[in-house]
């Protein structure tokens, strides 16, 4: 018996010998070290979001995602690889902002809220983009919201405050991550291009190829584009030049935030398109970042998961999960047959509270079923309405999102802005039809009962009427998009907690090898991801 | 250098050898298959209720759990095990119920919603239960709601609708399994028992050793305690009975549900107690199933997860979330040093679409930190209200469920259920106070929307008034549960998107041998995890 114990047990190593050792690097085999992390974070995912994009690629009638395999299933299905979980407060609160939560993960310590690259107590802490340069690797960011926005920031900016986005530029071409693919530039150009007669108006122009949306956002004279290319960075403003880059490069494709997800899906198959899609930057960043011989870091940031889940807008964040889910399917492309990387997909919190949810609403018919146990006079009838999987074709087609629909509707002469108005414009472009009662709730005001002055959000003084709950629509210049949410809830089957962020944990994906993957075993915290992949990073 | 690498690969070889081979049983190791079977299911125990246990785990500045570690963490980090994910939905929905989902993981088959023991047709499916004991494995079933209850019964009865107790009775004796313990005898007494004067009466007062709570809910003067006591069940119906059974054993300690997680909570330590706790329960099934030397499935049900999350109400929740994490301590207890066991805790769906969220109330003060970056004039003071994490204290000293307090409300005399008893009572009995124009509104009314004759949940003519997203909460009877949530929710910083069932994906947490988890690698369906717990179970 125990002879054929251990010639089970022999072949049983082979198996693991095969599978565990082929390929694997010595040196990295020692001491559970990697040459290269890529850190993929869905800005605002949590296993809400996720969820969405699992209902849909599996549910729906006639999903894009025709494998019925989402990226995800295909991270755990192939190679080793493990999900776990993760908390992300900040230092002291329940629940964290994306700047904190970045932090965490770039640093490795607790952040206090809304700081950048800073601990609790506002010191500096080397980030994980630092520690790779000083070891010699390549380095990148990579974000569908703007090059100075929180999660990118986090990585490659010390700063007291997330809105400090001028000084966020500055401390990006200070630390000079090699490949930076975003959007932002009115935080790069000199205020004077604001003046259309200037000089620097003109070569703004000329530099970005376009006369439109040349803006700054600074109030010093700082050209950090020319800066930038001081330091050796190419620019690049469109997507066939960013095809072209191929060393240390710096991509800005809008002037403050590239399209929302539905943009991008709409615009995708066009032949004149010029902006790239999250993907394309990724790939491209993987491209140049790929020839340093001493490894690299790489942050993918998919940051309007975030924006459409504040909205509530369900339509739009089904797309923004498909923008991931593609981006997700290049990376793991890139690391088919690789043993020298470590890929981490998470997020840095959740954002809304999303769920499908079951209602009172348009109870099922009873109907018969073929079943031994539903014959004779027997029907199945549910008691309530569990929700038909076509809604998720019909999320799918929206065409335009709740954002733009109301910024559209808000840039209308005044006189136009009408109930009778918004009708027509939501009924245009989404499938789940509002009418004239409900658009009247939806543009109802009240005065703010958190008002402050000179506060970023709360300075309105009159805001749209939530009702109840209003404390955590903490940005009511958006909260219209939250009324429509819930004027179409019912048929929608969908729900939101809230209008900011949630304390549910967030799944944790990881692919690379075997041993390096062993310290992430556990339920962790933010800071522990980030120290985890600043020590496997050598 | 390639003989190097040979000598590491087989350094780690002899690891492996010894963690993954040394003592795994011969046939199993063959085969990936197991002798015994525990499934923890937590009733809409999501990320959300997961992630509010971990929150006070890790940031109550009293937590009673003293290490910090719940016993998910102890899970991931002794032994081997993983974690996955796992979506929910039955057949043609997006949000499944309780009977579906448990059907599915007891089946392995797609079911129609509400249905118990069959599949999405309406025919017969096998049930882990069953085929444990076609090949001879002792089997049982414990819960804290009771014993006909959707999720227990979705495992020994084969039923059209959940809402069929007295036949689920019947088909648990029919089915057999060897350990039930839970509560509800009033679908085991026959309906004579309702008159007081009768012999059954008497009988049944005699049996159960008291004389208040004998009820019955039958409509048939089938006495099942008899009958069951004929199939050679021993019979228990309190703590110290519990205690000393040794073999077959039907344990019901109470008429109809067990006492809520607060109730337990403040019951734990008294010495009168009669009723035992979840895991007194779980560990004496484990005693006795644990003798069958062909080992046993074990289904083991934290249900009222799944109620405090129906009512929002979120100090009860986190008591219930208490007892889950003691109960799985004593499974893990009973797991340790062993390696014939597959322990897989995962939950049926979520409710309720919890978390914890920051908001623009109550905006923080502007406070000096220590670090450099806030020196000189420079202050921290984030834009929003992020959440104290001693709120999560306050939870905890919670002294009576909602359910509980409108239970006693609503028994008084009506001229009595004014605005500023409910506010004696919630400021009683409650941390986060309320005041009587928020009594009010949680008192206030509205003709039913969606009312429905002969509907078990929707014949109320008159329902709370909800505002908005009324057609979720299709429990009216409850729903001032939910409209104190919400008034309480700025204070809480908790906020809840339904009251009922969300889509969310659901963790599964598994611990055995290594080649017993091995297929469970991928993102799972629940059917899938009562496909491969069956197939394991040899």
């Amino acid at each position: 018996m125990k002879k054929i114990y251990i010639a089970i047990c022999l072949l049983g190593l082979l198996n693991l010998a095969l599978s565990g050792c082929a390929g694997v690097d010595l040196a990295h085999s020692e001491d559970a070290r990697i040459n290269n992390v890529i850190l993929v974070i869905g800005d605002g995912m949590g296993p809400q979001q996720v969820g969405l994009l699992l209902s849909y690629a599996r549910q729906a009638p006639s999903s894009v995602i025709e494998s019925r395999k989402t990226a995800f299933d295909r991270m755990i299905e192939q190679g080793d690889s493990k999900i776990t979980i993760s908390t992300t407060h900040a230092a002291g609160t329940l629940v964290t902002d994306s700047a904190a939560s970045a932090s965490q993960l770039a640093t490795g310590y607790f952040a206090g809220s809304e700081m950048l690259g800073l601990d609790k107590d506002g010191n500096r802490r080397e980030t994980i983009v630092e520690k790779a340069k000083r070891i010699g690797k390549a380095t990148g960011l990579v974000s569908d919201t703007r090059i100075t926005h929180a999660t990118p920031a986090a990585f490659a900016a010390h700063q007291t405050h997330r809105s400090l986005e001028n000084e966020i530029a500055e401390d990006l071409l200070a630390i000079g991550p090699d490949v930076m693919l975003s959007a932002g530039w009115s935080y790069w150009l000199p205020e004077t291009v604001n003046d259309k007669q200037s000089q620097d108006y003109r070569s703004a122009a000329q530099l970005l190829g376009r006369a439109d949306s040349i803006a700054s956002k600074r109030n010093d004279r700082k050209n950090l584009l020319a800066q930038a290319r001081q330091q050796g960075y190419e620019l690049v403003f469109d997507k066939s030049q960013l095809q072209q880059a191929r060393d240390k490069t710096l991509g800005l494709f809008a002037a403050s935030e590239l399209p929302n997800g539905i943009a991008e899906t709409l615009a995708k198959q066009d032949p004149a398109r010029t902006v790239p899609t999250l993907k394309e930057m990724s790939r491209q960043a993987l491209d140049i970042l790929s020839k340093n011989e001493q490894g690299f870091f790489l942050m993918i940031e998919a940051g309007q998961i975030d924006w459409a889940s504040h909205g509530n807008d369900t339509g739009t964040l089904l797309h923004e999960m498909l923008r991931m889910n593609e981006t997700l399917e290049a990376v793991l492309d890139w690391m088919q047959g690789r043993d020298d990387t470590l890929l981490i997909v998470t997020a840095d919190h959740e954002t809304g509270g999303f769920g499908f949810s079951y209602s009172a609403a348009d109870l099922p018919e009873p109907r018969s079923l073929p079943g031994a146990y539903f014959q004779e006079d027997r029907q199945f009838q549910p008691s309530f309405n569990y929700g038909n999987p076509e809604v998720l074709d019909r999320l799918y087609a929206q065409q335009l999102s709740y954002y733009e629909l109301f910024k559209r509707f808000e840039s209308l002469p005044k006189a136009q802005q009408t109930p009778a108005r918004l009708v027509e414009m939501v009924n245009l472009y989404t499938e789940f039809k509002i009418d004239e009662r409900q658009a009247e709730r939806i543009l109802a005001t009240e005065k703010n009962r958190y008002y402050r002055p000179n506060h970023k959000s709360l300075s309105l003084k009159r805001v749209p009427m939530m009702g109840f709950n209003s404390a955590f629509f903490a940005y009511p210049a958006g909260n219209r998009q939250n009324l429509l949410a819930r004027e179409v809830a019912e048929h929608q089957h969908a729900v939101w907690a809230t209008g900011t962020h949630t304390s549910t944990p967030v799944y944790v994906f990881m692919q690379g090898p075997r041993q390096v993957l062993q310290p992430f075993e556990k339920i962790l915290h933010h800071t522990e991801i980030g120290r985890l992949a600043a020590d496997a990073l050598q």
